[in-house]
C-alpha cells in the first residue's frame, strides 16, 4: 500500500507510475475502499493487469502497454513476443494498438530499454497534456449553470491524470459551467458508482449517481443540458466505440433535444477503421452480469450476454473534441480534415 | 418454509396465497437462491410487505392489499385505518389504490369478512383469468420465431398468476411466436436478473440477461422484434407509469424500428389520471443505488436520485394489451372507448 497519494486531489491523482524497473498501478477492482497498489514487473504480468482491469481507460491502458515493453526491454524478454501479448490483452479500446505501435516504431529503429522509457514518458505526458487542452476546448462550449451526465469513468484513473470527459466535467466546473454531474452507475463494472463518484467527491464536485436506466427520465426532467462521455475507439467517420450504454445515451439525448460530446485524445481517432461496423465489441465473461458486487444474484444455469462496449453512430454526436480542436458534427469529411495527417498507424 | 410449490412450474407458481386466517408470501427479496414464505396476520403487516417488496408487482400488491383488509376484518381491526395504511404503501401502481376501493365499496355496503374474503378471492381469481386472455391476444401479434426483450418482473411473481408482460412471452413461447426471451435485469433491484430469470428457466423458456444499458446496442443486432413490459399506471390518454427504465427502452424501440407492447389488466388503466404528467413517480430510498445485498459499493457520502417508476408517452407505445382487448396506438379516444364504461373508481 502506498500511502503517498491518499487525500490528494484525484486531479493529480496518477493511477499509472513508473518506478524505474517496475510499474506501479492502483487496482481499480478494488476501489473505493481499498487503495491498493500492485507492482507489475514483466510485460506478461501487464498484460494480466489489463485484462483483468487492474488498469482500465482506453488511454491508461494505452500507457500501461507502453511501460509492459520497457519491462521486456529492460529484462532482455523478446519485444515482439512482449508486444503480442499486450496487444491481445482487450481488444476494442485503440489507443492501446496504437501505444504498441509507437513504441514498435522505436524498436524497429533499434532503441534501448532507456530511449524506449523516454517514449512511454513521452505517451504518458503528452496524455496529461492533451486532457488539460481538451477540458479547457470541451468546457467553454457549455453554459454557465449546467446539469451534466457522464457514463463510465474517464477521469484521473483512465488516463495519465486530469480525465477526458471527466476533464471536461472538472474544468467546467471549476470556470462556473457545469453546476451538477449526473453520473451512471454503468453495469455491469459500475465504474461510474465505484470510480467517477469517488473522483467526483474527492474534488468536491456536486454529484449524483442514477441507475443507468434512469438516464431518460433524468434528461425528460429537464435537469442535463449535456451527456460528455469518453471513448475507446474513434471510426474515420466519427462513429464511437464507448463503454455499453453510451448508444442508448445517445439516442435518448437526440430524443431529448440534450447535446452530446465525445471527448478523446486524437490517438483515439482510427483511421484504419471507416465505421462503426469495423470495431470489434468486446465480449466478456457473462459472470460479470451474474452477479453484484461479488454476490452471485442470478439462479445457477442462467445464460447472460455482456458486450461491455457499442457504437455511437456519429450523426448522433453533436461535439468532438480532442486535444487538436473541437468538431461540430463530426463526419468523414471533418474527421479527415484534422486527422488526416495522423499518418498510418 | 412452504415446499409444497418448489420445483412446479412458475406457470402455476402462486407468491400470494391466502391460507383463511392468515396471508402467505413468497419473499421476493430473497429470490432466487432462498425460496422462503413469510406469513402476515395483520393489514400494518401486509403494508410492510407491500413497502418493503416482499410482495412486488402492481397486480400482485393489489391482491394483497385485498387480503390485508380481510386481515383487518377478521380481527375486528379499524377497517378505515387499515385501508389508509395499506393505501400508503407504495404511491405509483394504482391496481393498489382500485383494489382498496374495490374492497371500501363492499365496506360501506355493511360486508362482514366473509365478504369481504370472497371479494379479494374475486380479485385475484379475475387477475389470473385477465392474464391468461392477455397472454394469447398479446401472442396472437407476434410473428413466429421472434426475439422479445422485457424489463423487470411481470410473471407470476407480480400478479395471481402466469403474468402481464411475461404471461404474454409465456404463450408466445409456448406457440412458437417466440424463439428467445432477453430480460434487463432492471438495476436497482434487479427483478429481470434475480426474477424474471428464474422464473423463465423454470419454464424451460430460452432466456438471456443483458445489462439495462445493452438494451439499444441488442435492438441494433437485430435479436427482438418487440419489446413486452408490464405498467403500474395507464393514464387516460395512454401514458404509461412502469419500471424506471421502460421510457429508455421505448424511445430506443422507436429509434430501431422494434415494436413495443404494454400487457396490464384494465384495472391498471385510471380514468382519473388524465396524463402522465399527473402520475406521482416513487422515489426510494438511495441506499438501494449504493449498494447492492447489503454491500457498499459507493464511497461514503455520495448522493444518488432513485426514482423507481418513469413515465412513456403513449405515441411510443405500438400496442397495449388488456384482458378487454388490444388497442393499437393507444391515445384518449381509443381508450375513452374502450375503458370510459369502468365509471369511477
Amino acid at each position: 500500500m502506498n500511502t503517498d497519494s491518499r487525500n490528494e486531489s484525484h486531479d493529480s491523482l496518477r493511477a499509472v507510475q513508473w518506478r524505474g524497473d517496475h510499474l506501479r498501478l492502483l487496482d481499480q477492482r478494488k476501489l473505493p475502499f481499498d487503495e491498493q497498489w500492485l507492482d507489475r514487473h514483466t510485460a506478461g504480468e501487464v498484460a494480466l493487469a489489463i485484462r483483468d482491469l487492474v488498469v482500465r481507460g482506453a488511454p491508461a491502458i494505452g500507457i500501461a502497454a507502453a511501460w509492459g515493453v520497457v519491462l521486456a526491454a529492460q529484462r532482455g524478454d523478446g519485444l515482439d513476443a512482449a508486444v503480442a501479448t499486450l496487444r491481445a490483452a482487450r481488444p476494442t479500446a485503440v489507443n492501446l494498438m496504437w501505444a504498441l505501435d509507437r513504441m514498435r516504431a522505436r524498436i524497429d529503429a533499434g532503441a534501448d530499454a532507456a530511449v524506449l522509457a523516454r517514449e512511454a514518458q513521452a505517451i504518458q505526458d503528452e496524455d496529461l497534456a492533451a486532457n488539460r487542452a481538451m477540458g479547457a476546448m470541451g468546457a467553454a462550449l457549455i453554459a454557465p449553470g449546467s446539469g451534466v451526465l457522464t457514463h463510465c469513468n474517464t477521469g484521473s484513473l483512465a488516463t495519465a491524470g486530469f480525465g477526458t470527459a471527466l476533464g471536461v466535467i472538472r474544468a467546467g466546473y471549476a470556470s462556473g459551467k457545469i453546476a451538477r454531474v449526473f453520473a451512471d452507475e454503468t453495469r455491469p463494472w459500475l465504474q461510474g458508482a465505484r470510480l467517477t463518484m469517488w473522483e467526483l467527491q474527492r474534488d468536491g464536485v456536486p454529484a449524483t449517481l442514477i441507475a443507468d436506466s434512469a438516464a431518460s427520465h433524468l434528461m425528460k426532467s429537464g435537469q442535463v443540458q449535456w451527456v460528455i462521455v469518453g471513448a475507446d475507439r474513434i471510426a474515420v467517420n466519427g462513429d464511437t466505440a464507448n463503454k455499453i450504454g453510451t448508444y442508448q445515451l445517445a439516442i435518448a439525448a437526440r430524443h431529448h433535444g440534450v447535446k452530446f460530446m465525445v471527448v478523446a485524445p486524437s490517438t483515439t481517432v482510427d483511421l484504419a477503421t471507416p465505421s462503426g461496423e469495423a470495431i470489434a465489441i468486446e465480449l466478456r465473461n457473462p459472470d460479470e452480469l451474474l452477479g453484484y458486487a461479488g454476490q452471485r444474484t442470478v439462479a445457477e444455469g442462467a445464460q447472460a450476454w455482456n458486450p461491455v462496449f457499442d457504437v455511437t453512430p456519429h450523426d448522433l454526436i453533436d461535439v468532438l473534441v480532442t486535444e487538436r480542436g473541437v468538431i461540430t458534427r463530426p463526419d468523414a469529411a471533418a474527421l479527415g480534415a484534422m486527422f488526416g495527417n495522423q499518418g498510418k498507424r
